[in-house]
């Protein structure tokens, strides 16, 4: 990496190193997306158990119980005040410590879960399977800003919204957002309702309230705030990555037709906060050190206003992860049939903007991130046609259906439909890691 | 009130006698905004104490604490689970409980606080000036949703930001509302530092990051939800009244230079997070209750949708208050000259939807509402030019100053303004109640 990149940016150790393995047999397998390379955090309980929140370590097919595992002995004695937060359920405290205590807690973490360590017999009865943990949103998220980064989906959606005006004249200037709501947010595996709305055809006179004929997926990714920052103190970009703890995939469920009617001139509104569905593990940006690559700007783009670029921006500002769309209609899971994939592409050629020009330019006004706040980056599609993250991309508006297996076509989401994204970091030299799945299913209108 | 009016529309009851008074002897001043008919809830810490917030009312300029007074004895049975919460702190968990234990409550307050009490010996150790009390935010606050009810603000403001179109086709059928950011709520007093932003002037070719040079207020009612919903649960308009807990007064401060650079498509964003003022005492619903108004549609505009229509809201869904904005400068202060009066009008005259509609409608795609969120009404413009809640509209968008006493001018605010939202109720038969004051001053861009 670049010498002109902070101390904050993440930085490559031995806990990154493709060749080690762990003890949890699982961790082991080439396609899971929790090596031992990896190291989420989320929030679970045990089924069944219900109780507080507790927080867990993802290892292969295995959640390590940090309530359980902070007692062990064999942790080194500078990661006992961050377990102990960790320990008692209080991931929010421990998201705000900042890097150094957290890229102790990994080291010691990767050491612990490594093949041959000392630790095993210790964190084996701290081990639960996956599937038996009821996982929660990973985090107490109090605010959630919505992002638009990416630039082919703002292209086409434009298109669609406004034929004569797709691209505004603010998109390459201004890290477009708005802000989402809290309330709405759920996790993995949670039912999506239908929304009721006002929608308008174009050739009514009046509008009618109605369940959303144009339900669609975003596909997003999620960045969390680590430590927050005091209202009035902007954040430079020099500092910024410090602030992002990691990133979760996001669905930012949107209905369409309500969205066409009421997004002018504040926005949207109730075409996206009936739900957004986050998954459940936070992928650090430590973890994500492997994959990261240059922020460039086109030749023919402006470059960013100086608060918005930096030396360390430039060299490897970008998240590098490929990011894959599947649907699984109620016919094809009752057919016995594989989630399909919807598109497939990568971050770099989709966001405009970095993570961290994002926290730099959400409080360059002031405005307080605090410890949790989600920042999604907006629809990540990618420049072909085919790589659109959204059903209205994919479509073309609904004016072009899509082919499913087994005679199905699509052109928004029908009743049943489940969606999943995945995303993973896959590079020569580096072990593959992903962000696990988030998948939600459409309940019919109420 | 209507014969149709559902049981949970605030009623008339003993507490609201306009003859009632108190053995605090500042309640029963003319001018006060907190009478015995009043009986706000707010949170404090004793100036310089600091601990844990309180729970406290209002009355006169003191504020009894309730911490402290649960403890007396003389309460009805009924009251002390809901007084309980009160005496911990939690003012949310109050918030949640509904109408009924909550008119119970009020009822105990008024009767303990009444001339004559034989409750005015214990409780009197429980009062502590307003002077001396710190306030905080009034709740607990998740999720903050701003509206766009003040149609005469959305008028003009469409006027200057499209003059071509100023007021949407969608205006007067969908109630406009965005969501708004939750971590720069501040309280009453607490001072605004002008923000930086991106702005571009139509004869620019290029944006510049710079403090705002159009920085403004806005006049608003603040609703703050009692019982929340869950998450695909819609709230029927004759259920939306139960869920209103009271309101308080917000100035959603705005950098109008910031927003019209950055607004479209997805709506402001670092034009108002940098700060959002709210006042310290939560008027009750049904504190409020003899403060209400018909909901009349104007012949040429449409009859609300059937969800947003109904027999109770159209008898009383209104609520009928004076509002007024006060500026003093910096040369005002240093003269000693009293704040300056900026508008004054009624709520009845600016809002084109009732609090009971924007709860219907926030929900009517399944959005959840929890106790404590907060539903800005948007602008409160009255209909003459003179009434406009903002400098923007009062400056015909910076383009007529206002003269102040002093021989100062304003466009839009300078450092060292300070801005006092005030609304009160009065109405013949009634005793009248206020708000309290929202206030802020505006600090020197960093």
């Amino acid at each position: 990496m670049s010498a002109s990149v902070t101390a904050d940016t993440p930085a490559l150790d031995e806990s990154h190193d493709p060749a080690l393995t762990s003890w949890v047999a699982s961790a082991n397998a080439t396609q899971t997306d929790f090596p031992i390379q990896n190291l989420p955090f989320g929030r679970f309980r045990p089924a069944g158990l219900g109780g507080a929140l507790r927080v867990g370590v993802a290892i292969g097919d295995q959640v390590l119980d940090l309530s359980i595992a902070a007692s062990a002995s064999g942790w080194p004695a500078e990661v006992m005040p961050a377990l102990a937060l960790l320990a008692a359920g209080d991931l929010n405290g421990y998201m705000a410590l900042g890097r150094a205590p957290q890229r102790a807690v990994r080291l010691a973490l990767s050491r612990a879960l490594r093949a041959g360590s000392a630790m095993q017999p210790a964190l084996s009865g701290a081990l639960l399977p996956q599937a038996q943990a009821e996982m929660a949103l990973p985090c107490e998220i109090g605010d959630y800003t919505d992002f638009y980064t990416g630039i082919h989906h703002a292209t086409t959606v434009g298109t669609l919204f406004r034929p004569d005006n797709p691209l505004l004249p603010n998109y390459k200037w201004v890290p477009i957002g708005y802000h989402g709501r809290s309330s709405s947010l759920v996790v993995s595996g949670t039912p999506v309702r239908r929304p009721h709305g006002q929608i308008k055809g174009p050739d009514h006179a009046e509008p009618i309230l109605s369940p959303s004929r144009r339900l669609d997926h975003e596909l997003e990714l999620g960045a969390l705030i680590g430590r927050g920052n005091a209202l009035g103190d902007a954040i430079g970009l020099d500092a910024a990555e410090a602030h992002l703890f990691g990133v979760v995939l996001l669905n930012d469920w949107s209905a369409r037709d309500v969205q066409a009617w009421e997004y002018q001139p504040l926005g949207p509104f109730l075409a996206k906060n009936f739900a957004s569905t986050v998954s459940p593990w936070i992928v650090t940006m430590d973890a994500l050190a492997p994959f990261r690559a240059p922020f460039v700007r086109a030749a023919e783009d402006p470059q960013p206003l100086p608060y918005l670029d930096g030396a360390a921006n430039r060299a490897s500002g970008q998240l590098d992860l490929v990011l894959e769309v599947l649907i699984q209609t109620a016919a094809m899971r009752a057919a016995g049939r594989a989630p399909h994939r919807l598109s497939i592409g990568r971050t770099t050629e989709a966001a405009y903007w970095t993570f961290a020009q994002l926290v730099t330019h959400h409080t360059v006004g002031g405005c307080n991130l605090r410890s949790g706040d989600l920042l999604g980056s907006g629809t990540l599609s990618g420049p072909l046609p085919e790589q659109g993250g959204s059903m209205l991309e994919l479509s073309a508006g609904g004016k072009r259906a899509l082919d499913l297996p087994g005679g199905e076509t699509r052109t928004f989401l029908q009743d049943g439909d489940t969606v999943i994204l995945r995303a993973w970091g896959e590079r020569a030299g580096a072990r593959r890691i992903g962000l696990g799945t988030c998948s939600g299913t459409v309940l019919p209108a109420a």
